[in-house]
């Protein structure tokens, strides 16, 4: 049976690499794929996707939507995924053009018109949040909301405290995890250590010899050099792709919880954290109070561990 | 020459009076009416607001928005204003029904289609601030954006820091406060002191023996009485009127200028504070880092004093 | 009766008139002068301090404190008071030497051995908040804490929401006004205006013709030359002096009351915003949870407006 | 060679261990036990340790320190220590009576007349921050800080941002992490997982038929069922005794690594974390202003990871 996937994304090299995977799967409709301020410009990232979209031979419509967080100042990640977004590797110009109509209506609309569908985020969560608020009756049409985004209970990838995606709209993204939408919450650190593609996963999907191969290594060149001069370590980690692995399977997600979850929006320090209630104690008198908005609401799982093998077949797969 | 309005709005006791001096002002053509969740629900801020159009014979638009604020706990203000919002005075049901169009999209349509109308908020910012993040491109089709909120430079009602519109959804405020909109921001505490309708206003209203007349002062009766069990002060203090005639004639207001103004959505304590830069400090060392984004994007207008013989003559000549 | 004092001070051009007229008041016996960190530096402090002693002949032990506030990086008011803290009038260094005792043991020893003492505080309160932390049997001794510091429900003259003494260490600030201590705040509005020392004034204190008259015009020239820089006001500014002259003589303070009080330490933005609540909304259902605290241990009294004329006589009487 | 310790603690019934395994050991001279407000009242902390002082036949002066945190409203474990905080097993009251001196005079003199010597935390740092902001010469002169506080990267025990140590007085904690005292951070989930004293480790402690054996197990009984009932795990966590045992052998943390730390005190949500630039990313463009003074002034180890069976070999062998 096929399946019916809306994907926001702020396409960079990673997104780039989960588009794929989803435009490839047998068995998933792409209805729409909206672009949000993010790892780059809007424009730069409809121009990515529409790229990408070409490259699959895909033809799903392209929404551009929200150039800036709700309240917080714009702050790319052009460093890591290079001015283009892909690596600077001279990609000519797509010759689609994306719609009109804006990503949040076409958010709205696609979700109306497609009831259980999954919404998966691959970016700030800016354009999914003003589409609850403005329309939240399309709370209970969505089946899934696989959200890459965060860190449960571990170190962030852009401050100590916090993932990029959350951090870069933490006001959006506690809109979305207070929604009430069934959100999978798939961290950054799923692509960390052993999920890493390392050399010999390099090797052995440039020996795929496709373009679509090649271009997933090529336009996460840039990136691979930045983790390198960060960490000293040498391989491609892949949030996007992981996060897309889970909506695409859920049962690449091998261990999962529900617990309440909220998103830090009042301080400079923590801005953007996940603060996961772990070991329950979101309802005790302590935290009672705070916490209640949360408890009342928020309808999120965490994912804490990924079958590594298997994310990274399913990687291989979508690139022959 | 006609005037183009658009009005947002919570509709309650003090919200009814505004609606009723812009929909009898002979030059203003009020092209929407929205509704935003404030000091009552939305349901009841549309049936007040319909049943104020009938009570004046207007036909005008009124379009459902935002139930709650864009990541706060609702905290509606009844016990002010009546559970009904209209003093509890069993007023019949409206016979009109709001539009299905949302009020969010409503706005931005009402703009686009009617470049320089006026837009004047009596109620807290989430509507707007939905519409200016999903269409920025409505900003400078705005000539007027008259703000029933805020406190320049003195205490609040709601908590000491902050008035009841702001403070209910300070990140909205923030939001359109930082949208470049032209904000002309109307204190609460403009319609104190001199400024509230008195004992002899109330009986100089009364005397005018109309429909209208006797409305404002009975719908007012339960906001009178929770002012005067508040402070041992009788009168009524009518902040959205007082914005409304500052939005119907600039000149009501005497003394206004431009200042750099920030919205607090960090701290409780000062939540929904409107941080006004009267000194001009904004710019120095010690503030120029954080106030950085508020100057550049920011353009609002700080009204500081009004004529008060005028504005309450203004009031009067709305209900004959 | 001879009066027993303790003066904090971070010894700065105003600073030094205050001391004066404290030294110069007949029935008062200043036991210590403590030195804390905020105009300028305690050692810069300290030495301003002994200079003024020693111009007033006076004979007081000066005992250096706290050299950065409790949490927040120094950031001194050089550009304000001159390099030297004095106005850059090369003034000789003094003889005398602080004392070898700390300041914050200094506070506890003085206070313990003169029950009944008036405490003045002319800076930051970094030393006091650890003297009351340490040792909170002080607070039932002390008979008035006059507090030169913060803005009630208006300005601020460091950031548009907060005065320098209370923004450069708003948790001791916090401490110190949630110790019980009988705190009389006199904010830095009460030397604004007509109570400036205008040209026509500063002439009359140079028609004095005392060493003690020129001193004080001369070591706030550079005050004056940066408000009048900031501000195109000419004058000088006086506020410390003006708090010394409600200790000195509770009259001088015309309209005073009791609120509830706070200091904003959660947010950049309005941090150390003196949050007063002078409407008495701080126990409703609203505020208070949060206001609890407050209500239970502070005992803060608001000065709202001073006696003008006879500030600026007792400032007069002070130099000859 | 014997070393020096000074010991802070809001004894309750794991500090009591902790107090045992550093009075017993034969090469650590404990110069002094202060104590705080924390698990229980200072009251309850001293005559606890005057307790655990007599059953170890020790002679150590005991200290009284702040009844209460900074800024923040007092709140105890009683509900997990017992309301006496050693699990109300009735234990006779000491005869033993604390000395005169506050703990912050006695940490101040104690390091000034023990220079090298090495201080360890077991409870909110309240006492500790007092005295390096009173005394900031006494820094240099600690060789070691061990501090049992705070969570690295990971849940909390009381918010699930927060450890309780750190949570109760976050602004003591940001004033002693950026001190430059030399900080050993002893996170409380050092102590959990295998680290747990389980079933058969209680057994064997009992098998063990000394005074002080059944004094740990029984003074820890409140604890353990507390702990089941939040967790339905059992055995007994000992944080404190942990942190004791890294004091007494360093070689206990097997894996270590400075970083800058930094205390969250700006949010509700996540007060008290202790945030770890666990990824070196705090000297970035992003981060780099904030974390600026963090940097420059703190010095902190964080403890990853501890040798499990030699840590219980050491409590085991404090007990015979």
């Amino acid at each position: 049976m096929t399946r019916t996937f809306l994907i926001d994304t702020d396409t960079a090299s990673d997104d780039a690499v989960a588009l794929i995977m989803a435009l490839r799967a047998p068995d998933v409709d792409v209805k729409a794929i909206t672009i949000v301020s993010g790892n780059v410009s809007v424009d730069k990232g409809t121009r990515n996707a529409l790229y990408t979209l070409e490259l699959c031979g895909a033809n799903v419509p392209v929404y551009r939507g929200a150039d800036r967080p709700l309240l917080r100042e714009p702050a790319n990640a052009e460093w890591f995924h290079g001015i283009d977004g892909l690596g600077d590797q001279n990609y000519p110009p797509p010759e689609g053009r994306p719609e009109t109509t804006h990503a949040v209506d076409a958010i709205i609309e696609t979700i109306l018109a497609n009831p259980g569908i999954v919404v998966v985020t691959l970016g700030p969560l800016t354009n999914l949040a003003l589409a609850v608020s403005r329309a939240p009756e399309i709370v209970p049409l969505v089946s899934r909301c696989v959200v890459m985004g965060g860190a449960a209970c571990t170190v962030g990838n852009t401050t100590p405290a916090a993932e990029f995606n959350i951090w870069y709209d933490p006001e959006a993204a506690r809109i979305v995890f207070l929604s009430g939408l069934p959100v999978e919450m798939v961290g950054w650190e799923l692509c960390r250590f052993d999920a890493v593609i390392n050399p010999d996963n390099i090797a052995h999907v440039r020996s795929l010899n496709t373009t679509l191969a090649d271009f997933v290594i090529d336009c996460n060149a840039r990136a691979m050099q930045a983790a390198f001069e960060q960490s000293r370590e040498i391989g491609i980690a892949l949030p996007d792709p992981v996060a897309m692995a889970v909506a695409l399977d859920p049962t690449i997600c091998t261990r999962s919880s529900k617990h309440a979850v909220d998103v830090e929006t009042q301080s400079e320090l923590t801005r953007g954290m996940t603060v996961v209630d772990q070991l329950g104690v979101s309802g005790d008198s302590r935290n009672g109070r705070l916490w209640k908005p949360v408890i009342e609401r928020s309808n999120v799982t965490v994912c804490w561990e990924i079958n590594v093998p298997r994310w990274k077949e399913m990687l291989y797969d979508a690139l022959v």
